[in-house]
């Protein structure tokens, strides 16, 4: 029913498209966008009401970069949500602890903040609860929260800068205050300024033909239907395969999405609109990673949730338009982080054998 | 022979310095300090007349902070030589391609530009052959340089850099070049500003009592004969275990160190002396990276190059010394890498069979 509603809605919007193509100029095509879209602003000053003081941005940036919160000491936050490459690692799906293969593709963390929840299957509801997972998986940084915070206050610095960051509190060095500052520097992590973003503002020239040719087709053709919002995307679920299944290379049947997490039959297959912002850098595409051209992932895209085969031509028009998603990246000094202790628990890179979780309960 | 002459020079070393260690004061200690040690300069300018452009560091900066230099795009020169962990990985031996485990701690990148030759054999003679080395190892960045000239000249952003750093150069994009320019970025890697800096430049309180103590120990008993001038440490090479041969966990056997290098007898387990620059900061200890306590390590070097069994008081002594060499630590803005394009060479992340060459010829 839910698949029906939604089928309807797409094929309501493919029509609704077609009728606007023809008359639509300059002036109009702005307005339906903005009335679609939103900018990336340069800063967000609050998040669920929390105040993200400079102390938590400064502490979460080291916590962010520091390798030490991972079992073997080698694999930061900072890995597989490289700032200096999109807030990725450019891997099919991720490579952690013990070079082990995880099961989805690292989504970037640039503009995050600005998702619905976190993972592709939205299992956690905001970046501090998003935090917790990677530190923990087997398959990424293999490490527990015991021992987490058991390095963190071995290091006095450290203790020094949570206090700052969490006056008040009773523990101040704690697993969920980790998190917290984490998710306090990544909100930080924000790509202002695109082309389209100044388009949005009233700049009809920051876009030229091809990419307003291909902005009126991501609205006309249905893609917006879905990719909308700040981050032109990440505002809701969907199921991946609507109209038409892709192979099972590149939607492996036994990742369920979000099925893992509400065990609900028609939430089989599906997974959060990821965001498109800043996607020509974030390559390759999808939970899955298998797809490394943006041509073929919009193609695929057209097939499998819109059922239709969309021309050489629109797929680059489109593909412009997408290029122009691309933000100011975040600059950040690279932290000099505190020195370890005797107290702290060295590091350990011996592999345990581990299993894999493909069907959603542990990686991205 | 060799090992005799070396070692009488010790004792004369010692007997002198015991005679002194009474009678020596405040300005005499700095004058002797002055004579063996020297500053960290705020800047290097050149490195072999090569003068070192912006342009050039620039794009060293680039290479050495991204993994798309290894074969699996997750490894950089950054990941062994962190520069928030002081230049090193904190690991006994460095782990790379696959999570193989190589055969030697990661010396530094801190300063390495003052010492005599590069890795622990000195088989690299500057910093641009150095490079060369982990991008090519299979147990580090497991890449080959037609690999990496392929990569960087499918990225258009490198090659502009590359004609700027290297103006007039037929083929400016090549592996010498990239190593090159690596060269010159990690001569920008300085820790200038140490306590014991400072008192060397004069400010005999820049040392209390107990590090002028360390100080007059390490001198007084022999340390500075292989740990003197600018780096304390690294101008020369002895070998390990020259009056007891330490445990084959510290010096395993089947590392004849700089042996392998130039094939005499003479060389066998024959090291360079590692700089003792931020030591503090550096554990764990020796080729093999078997100590993480730097008193045990103290104590190891007294027992196997000096012949004596240091005191618990001068131990500490001579730790507060060495803590004292730790400098300012450099700090660089993250840099935003310049995207790959369809012409590039995808990762691979395949663990290709190696074997880990444990006799000198690959590693650090």
């Amino acid at each position: 029913m839910k698949k029906l509603v939604f089928c309807l809605v797409l094929a309501v919007g493919v029509l609704h498209a077609s009728h606007v193509l023809a008359e639509e100029t300059g002036d109009k095509l702005m307005q339906r966008a903005q009335s679609q879209f939103e900018a990336i602003p340069p800063k967000v000053t609050s998040i669920k009401g929390i105040k993200l003081t400079p102390e938590r941005v400064k502490l979460g940036k080291w916590l962010y970069f520091d390798p030490r919160l991972s079992r073997s000491w080698l694999i930061s936050c900072n890995t597989c949500h490289n700032l200096a490459l999109g807030g990725v690692d450019l891997q099919e799906t991720s490579i952690g602890h013990g070079w082990a293969k995880g099961p989805r593709n690292a989504p970037t963390v640039l503009n995050a903040v600005f998702n619905i929840a976190q993972f592709w299957d939205g299992r956690a509801d905001d970046l501090h609860a998003q935090a917790k997972g990677p530190i923990q998986a087997s398959v990424e940084m293999n490490n527990t929260p015991e021992r987490v915070v058991k390095t963190l206050k071995s290091i006095p610095q450290y203790v020094k800068l949570f206090k700052k960051a969490f006056p008040g509190e009773a523990e101040p060095v704690s697993f969920d205050s980790a998190a917290e500052a984490i998710e306090a520097f990544e909100a930080t992590l924000l790509t202002p300024g695109s082309s389209f973003d100044q388009f949005l503002k009233g700049d009809a020239r920051a876009l030229n033909e091809e990419e307003k040719k291909g902005l009126k087709l991501f609205m006309d053709k249905g893609c917006s239907t879905c990719h909308h919002g700040i981050n032109v995307g990440g505002a809701g679920y969907r199921p991946f395969g609507v109209m038409k299944k892709p192979s099972s290379e590149i939607l492996p049947r036994e990742d369920k999405g979000r099925f893992a997490v509400t065990e609900s039959a028609s939430d089989e297959y599906v997974f959060k609109v990821p965001s498109l912002r800043n996607i020509d850098l974030t390559p390759p595409y999808f939970h899955s990673g298998q797809v490394w051209d943006l041509k073929e992932a919009v193609a695929i895209m057209g097939s499998a949730q819109l059922g239709i085969d969309l021309t050489d031509d629109d797929i680059a028009a489109i593909v412009a338009f997408l290029k122009t998603l691309t933000g100011e990246q975040p600059r950040v000094e690279y932290p000099i982080l505190p020195p370890h202790t005797e107290e702290t628990p060295l590091p350990v890179t011996e592999i345990i054998a581990v299993e894999t979780k493909k069907n959603g309960t542990e990686g991205h």
